[in-house]
């Protein structure tokens, strides 16, 4: 009992900051820095594209009939349109964030917070906007169709097309930040692995 | 398996407790087998819970109001229930090939496809039907919301209260076949690094 909890107790937790025996560290650290380089640049396009898309569908939704007539319908009297505007906002400006932080590390090779920190801070928003921005999405979706369905949209269709343009463009959004979220979880996994955000 | 002899028999690898315990392939390759024999049961702990509340939730939808008069609403007039059953009734037959698949894998210690297939067979059906099931929850509370908007639930508050706990057990099924994707994702990146699904 006491030697199997002894074989079992180190853990591969120290191993995390070994390195391979038979890697030269020389050759490793130059093509890891070259993948790590390369996929930062992916990472950067993907972020620019989910920040211009989801700007472009919190701006569409907030304009939406603004030069109507009082009595047509206002996209914030609907919930849904309401957290489809709030999820794309909040995406805007994390994506903008997140693109600082990219083009930071692209220039000067480090990271803005601790390697630790950043990598599990981009992994986890990515995930939780992903998530955000698809249900957004669907909720938006669902509401567009009952406003079919209660004959809103024949009163006022530009109402109705406007705020399809904005939720489509949110779901453009949710794939670009799907794939960021793609790859900063693989680069989480190599960093839980092998203790460094550097690919191989 | 081989562990176990190794500790239990008089003497055949002293090896084990001399040298670090790291640089032993034999010690690597059983503490991997360990912690992929743990990593299974997890797995399989949160498909079984996915299977279960996607399945009930499948149900509940299905059997919403079955002995109600001919004129009450029912749920497959609504795109978006319609929807949320489908999307349950496929998350819980994938579930179930996932938990076939996982007790042949702790059982007989070799995936039921090829390892490369089935990482990635895993990560992407995981990854797919999780964003499915969000989108059904959230289009079918938007619905459900819509529902008390024109007062459909007044009328029949019954089948109101039965669709809201088929879209909240659609919930639950998500948060469990998300925690299965990010551990599935874990094992891929496992595999792609390393070319083994074993983890250290």
């Amino acid at each position: 009992m006491v030697r199997t909890t002894g074989v079992e107790s180190p853990s591969p937790r120290p191993r995390i900051h070994q390195t391979h025996p038979h890697d030269t560290p020389l050759f490793q650290s130059t093509v890891a820095q070259t993948n790590l380089r390369r996929f930062n640049y992916w990472i950067l396009v993907f972020r620019l594209t989910a920040f211009c898309v989801s700007l472009s569908a919190a701006v569409f939704m907030l304009t939406i009939n603004a030069a109507d007539s009082p009595e047509s319908p206002r996209w914030y009297h609907f919930g849904a349109f309401r957290f489809v505007f709030a999820a794309n906002s909040i995406v805007a400006v994390y994506s903008l964030l997140e693109i600082g932080a990219s083009v930071w590390e692209i220039y000067s090779g480090c990271t803005v917070f601790p390697e630790f920190s950043q990598v599990w801070f981009d992994f986890g928003h990515d995930q939780v906007f992903a998530y955000m921005l698809l249900s957004a999405g669907s909720a938006g979706t669902e509401l567009a169709r009952q406003l079919r369905v209660v004959a809103t949209c024949t009163a006022n269709n530009a109402f109705c097309i406007q705020s399809d343009v904005a939720v489509a463009l949110g779901f453009a959004g949710f794939l670009s930040l799907l794939i960021s979220s793609l790859l900063s979880g693989f680069r989480l996994v190599c960093f839980v692995i092998k203790g460094s955000r550097f690919l191989h």
